[in-house]
C-alpha cells in the first residue's frame, strides 16, 4: 500500500492530461471544465486503493476509478441545476457558465462516458462493473429524489434520512471500493465486505458533514458554517434535536425552521444552542462513531493481510478527521 | 417473419404490463407516464425484426428492444426540456406535468434503466450491446448539440445538416437493428450491414420528415404542417432552396427566415412557393430516394435468405410511405 497522496497523484495526472476536445465543443468543453476543477478525488482513490488491497497494480483499476469520478461529476452537474447552485469548488457551475440546456446535455454525455471506461475490461469484469455501476447510479438518483421530497415534508423520520444519505452519498463510496476489488478479481465475499466498509464509512462521513455544518471550524470546513441551518435543511442533527428537545426548545426549533431571516446570525446561534442542550450534538457524534465502527468491523471479517486492514483503517480515520 | 403489427403488439403488451411503481414515486411515476404514452414503437420493432431476420426468436431480443425504447424516451424527456415543448404525443411533457427538475432526474434514471436491460444477457453479448449502446447514445447527444448549435449559425452546410440528422436520429435506428442481430449472434459483417440498412433508412426517414413538414397532408402528417417554417428551422429543404434559388428568391427566403410573424399563413405559402420554384422539393425527394436506395443496396450484400431481404425491403417501403 502507498500513501493516499500517491493515489491522488495518479488521478490528478490522469485528469490533467486527458482532453475532451472533441466536436461539438458545446458538448465537450463543459465536461473538460468540470473535470478539471479538481476536488479531493476521494472516490477514484478508493477504487485504486481497493485494487492494491487485493494485490493488483492500482493502474489496472484506473479506468474504473475514472468512471466513478466522471459519474460523480455528472451527478454534481445535474444536482447543481436542480439546486440552482451558482458555485462549485469555488468556480461557476456548468449551468451558470453556460446555460441549463448545456448542463443537462453535457451531464447526459458524462453518464454515458462513465460507462465507456468499463469497455477497457474483458467481458466478465465489464459486466460486473457495469452492473454494479447501474445499480449504484440508480440508487444515487433515488437518494437525490428522496432529498428533494424531504424539503417539503415535515414528518421525515431518522431512518428515512439515513436511507437518503446512504443512497445519495454512501453507496457510491462502497461501489468505488468494490470496483477496485472486482478488477482485482477478489472473492465475492471480499467484494461485498469492502463494499460495506465503504458504505458505512460513507454514512459516517455524511453524518459528520451534517455535524460540521453546525459545529465545524470555519477555517477548515470549506463550506459556510451554518449553511444547513440557514436553508432549514432537516439534517440528522435537526431530526435528533426534534426528538430529544424539551417542548419549549422544540417549539423554538420549529419556529426557526419555518423562516429565513435576512440576518441569520441570531438564528444560527440559537439553533446551535438547542442542538447542544437537547443532546443532539452528542447523539450525532455517537452515530458517527457507530457507523465508523461498523466500517471497521467489516474489515475484521475480510480475508486479507493484517497490514492491509491497518492501511484501510488508517484511511478511514484520516477521512473522518478530514485530513484527506 | 411476421407482420409488423405482430412485433408492435409484443412491445405494446410489454409496456402495458410493466410497472415502474417503485419508491420514490416522484422519480418513477414520470417514467411510467412517458413510457405509457405509446407512439409507434418503431425502434424496438426494428430490434425484434432483426433478431428474426437472423433466425432467432424475437422474444430473446425483447430486453434489448425495451432498452432502445426506454433510451429513446429518455432523450425525448430531456430534449423536450431543452426545446421547452409543452406537448408530446398529444399529452403534457414530463417537465410540464411535473417540473424541470423531475424531467432531468427521471430522464437520468431512464438512461440507467436502459443499460440494466442488457444485464439479462450473458457477458459477451452484454458487452457488445452495452458498447454499441454507449457509442450510439453519445452520438445522439452530439447530434442534439449540433442541432442546438445550428439554431444560431447562418452558415450550416448540407453535409453538416446530414451529419446532424444521422447522429440525432439515424444511428439509433441502425443500432436498434444491430442489437437484434447481436442477440441472434449474427456474423460481424451481417451486424454491420443491418446497422447501415437502419442508418440509411433513418436518414431517408428524417429527410422525409423535413419534406412532409412543408408538403405533407395535414390529415395524416401528425404534426402541424409548416411547423419548421414557422420556427425558421434550417432543414435540408431550406438549405437546398438557399443553394438553388435565384438571387431574388434567396433574398425572400432569408427575409422570411429572419422573422416570426403572428399570422404565418402568408409566410408558409410563400416559402413553400420558393421551395418549389427553386427545385428544392425535387432535390429533397431525390435525396430521400438516394438514401432509401443505399439502404436497399446494403440488403443485397447481406448473407440471408431472399425472403428475409424482401421482408426488410417491404418494411422499408412501408416506413417511407408512413403506413407504420
Amino acid at each position: 500500500m502507498q500513501p493516499i497522496a500517491h493515489y491522488q497523484q495518479i488521478i490528478t495526472d490522469y485528469f490533467n492530461n486527458v482532453t475532451f476536445d472533441k466536436q461539438p465543443t458545446g458538448l465537450y468543453q463543459p465536461i473538460q471544465y468540470i473535470l478539471s476543477l479538481g476536488g479531493k478525488r476521494i472516490r477514484p482513490v478508493l477504487t485504486l486503493m481497493a485494487a492494491e488491497i487485493f494485490d493488483t497494480d492500482c493502474r489496472k483499476a484506473l479506468p474504473a476509478a475514472v468512471a466513478v469520478e466522471v459519474f460523480h461529476n455528472f451527478s454534481l452537474v445535474h444536482d447543481d441545476i436542480m439546486d440552482d447552485a451558482p458555485l462549485r469548488r469555488g468556480h461557476k457551475t456548468v449551468h451558470e457558465k453556460w446555460d441549463i440546456n448545456t448542463g443537462i446535455l453535457s451531464g447526459d454525455a458524462m453518464l454515458i462516458l462513465a460507462y465507456q471506461y468499463f469497455e477497457q475490461y474483458e467481458p466478465e469484469i465489464f459486466r460486473s462493473l457495469a452492473k454494479l455501476f447501474s445499480k449504484t447510479a440508480l440508487e444515487v438518483c433515488e437518494g437525490q429524489q428522496w432529498d428533494v421530497d424531504f424539503e417539503t415534508r415535515s414528518n421525515v423520520t431518522q431512518d428515512e434520512y439515513l436511507k437518503m444519505i446512504e443512497y445519495k452519498t454512501a453507496v457510491l463510496l462502497g461501489a468505488a471500493m468494490k470496483m477496485g476489488a472486482i478488477v482485482a478479481q477478489a472473492t465475492e465475499e471480499n467484494c461485498d465486505l469492502i463494499y460495506d466498509f465503504g458504505r458505512y464509512l460513507g454514512i459516517a462521513f455524511q453524518l459528520q458533514d451534517d455535524y460540521l455544518d453546525a459545529f465545524g471550524n470555519p477555517q477548515t470546513f470549506g463550506k459556510q458554517v451554518g449553511g444547513d441551518i440557514i436553508e432549514n435543511k432537516k439534517t440528522y442533527l435537526y431530526l435528533k434535536a426534534i426528538e430529544q428537545a424539551n417542548p419549549y426548545e422544540k417549539e423554538r426549533l420549529l419556529q426557526w425552521f419555518a423562516v429565513q431571516p435576512d440576518d441569520h446570525m441570531e438564528k444560527i446561534a440559537d439553533v446551535k444552542q438547542v442542538f447542544k442542550t437537547s443532546g443532539a450534538d452528542a447523539a450525532v457524534k455517537n452515530a458517527i462513531e457507530l457507523y465508523t465502527l461498523k466500517a471497521f468491523e467489516t474489515l475484521d471479517k475480510m480475508d486479507i493481510d493484517i497490514s492491509k486492514k491497518q492501511a484501510l483503517r488508517a484511511f478511514g480515520e484520516m477521512l473522518m478527521e478530514r485530513n484527506v
